[in-house]
């Protein structure tokens, strides 16, 4: 799912992420209900109609951006009283507050409000945890639109015994589809795998299973393999934003040298409107001038290259050859080292609440 | 022309400025030269292709930015010097060279280089005229390419003799088409219909007149009745960065609380995107939101505006019905306090090197 935090795809119009085969997007709670209102996009007719998106939406509940706000937060047993990021201004979230938000925005995917912590403390996260379940059940009870989808959220951080336990409530309510959070937020890629492996099985093989906030292309390789099927990220439209590029090969950035004579586009095998249209140098000219069609062009290309990434592992699991070609892909694409991939997830956590 | 300074229409697609009736742009030869250099634009196969814009092209010679730069360079005799605003570097623009530079962009109509200055200081404008008369003499000596259109461009401030001598002189050259510059740069309306008045009929009937750097909407109904074929301008592009949008009403600035929670399109009868698939109320959030989005659909709106402007003058010539279209639009639509337009021109000046 592209992320439209505010309404939007950053940078695209609407037929744009059509046309470039995402079939669902994601909105923010927190975001829209500060501004513009979800009231008054309620008013205006429901998000599908504001932002000219026709396809289906996901809204995040809000929950991980209250939690990023870290100073401006106080969580108790009933809610959570923050801050707005935008004007200081003083807001009181509940879990029947912030049903009541996703049904006036009126998306397909709604969200429980759940209550992150920080993934390593565990006396925190047993706290988070309780809450979590409390709040999804009174979630479920303030839900009053049946045509919106409530998914629940395990929570759990790397205890595999609070995972585990979290997937057994959650599933005890019946939830129609299942997200995992607070996971891709600075633990370890093998912590990660370890406990969707140990998660996933113990949610329905016949309701979706959502990983929040995950990840980059090899991610969707390893997690679809450890049974998830939907992803949301930033990642695309974030680093497109800085003249970084995916490719088969990983991770090309528009800024350097080697691409100011480069005649030839991105990649050969690519349909995306930067591919079809332009070549490198023309890409690395508008990135080097900080030309906002050069924003747009990247973050075509790297929605494009997602899209592309799921498409090749759908096929591949209905082909029977999902592990060939996971292997193939891999041992092409240069992935991110660790140290840049830590630094990234702190700088996304810091900046998560803007 | 929408102005594609840096090969690129602020914040569109070329498709785009195409879908919205553009016959063509505007490039500009200091700013290619400087980046990413009109030699690597020559060996990437040409303007055209390097900025995907299929229709013509018309390159300004860059004697009015260099102008712009003001303590960073200095005229003589032959050429300008003066230092780039991207990295201090020192260039010597001559006639030769910004003609050479602009057969390597491969423009369709490309210009003379001028020598601007203080629309009234009577003593710099004669230096200035003089050299701007050997240069032009100059740039259609160094021309190897006839497949381009070079025009000469008549300077002289706010001086009837002055422009007088400078028209007549140009003419004498024979030059395929003729500009206007020195106009629109903080003088007032009236100085600038009186200089079109008496300039435009020493110009000769078959060749286009191009009177450069304007204008707003009004101005093209006063300088088309006083015999001016082709402009260009930032302001579609510029305003809409801030915000506003133009109406048969005047401006209208999206910030404005009033479209909070207005469900309909900026103008009934629009078919660009911003009027066909949103709401103000849409556009105002994406405006205060900082969404790219907002900027590229305000700056698509303004676009269609402005090549509907010039469509409705063309048919009311054609129909005869000029004076009645004339004083229809200016009826109604709200001009720009004096006082604010100078207030903007300083602005653009001042930025104009960048």
């Amino acid at each position: 799912m592209p992320v439209g935090t505010r309404a939007t795809v950053k940078t695209m119009a609407p037929w744009e992420v059509r046309d470039l085969g995402a079939e669902i997007v994601l909105g923010n709670t927190y975001h829209l209900y500060l501004r513009p209102g979800s009231d008054r996009i309620a008013r205006l007719g429901g998000l599908h109609s504001f932002m000219g998106w026709h396809g289906p939406i996901l809204t995040d509940s809000g929950g991980f951006q209250v939690f990023s706000l870290q100073h401006l937060r106080r969580f108790d047993d009933d809610g959570v009283r923050f801050r707005s990021h935008i004007d200081g201004s003083e807001h009181y979230f509940t879990p029947e507050l912030v049903v009541r938000a996703q049904e006036e925005l009126g998306a397909d995917i709604i969200m429980c409000l759940d209550v992150c912590a920080d993934a390593h403390d565990r006396a925190g996260l047993e706290v988070a945890l309780d809450r979590t379940h409390r709040w999804a059940e009174r979630c479920r009870e303030a839900q009053r639109r049946p045509d919106l989808t409530l998914f629940g959220i395990v929570q759990g951080g790397v205890y595999e015994d609070l995972r585990a336990a979290s997937a057994d409530y959650l599933v005890g309510l019946d939830f129609p589809g299942y997200a995992i959070g607070g996971l891709s937020v600075g633990e370890s890629k093998e912590d990660m795998h370890r406990i969707l492996e140990m998660t996933t099985p113990r949610l329905p093989q016949d309701r979706p299973r959502y990983l929040m906030g995950v990840g980059s292309p090899e991610d969707f390789w390893e997690c679809v393999e450890r049974g998830i099927d939907m992803f949301d990220c930033v990642l695309p439209t974030r680093v497109a934003r800085n003249g970084a590029a995916f490719t088969w090969d990983g991770r090309a950035n528009l800024r350097n040298a080697r691409f100011a004579d480069d005649p030839e586009p991105l990649m050969d095998d690519c349909d995306c409107p930067a591919c079809r249209h332009f070549s490198c140098a023309y890409l690395r000219h508008l990135v080097q001038a900080e030309e906002i069609l050069g924003l747009r062009l990247i973050t075509a290309h790297n929605l494009r290259f997602f899209v592309r990434v799921m498409e090749r592992i759908r096929s591949a699991i209905e082909n029977g050859s999902f592990a060939e070609e996971k292997a193939e892909f891999l041992a092409r694409y240069r992935t991110v080292d660790p140290g840049v991939r830590r630094a990234n997830v702190e700088a996304r956590r810091r900046s998560q609440g803007r």
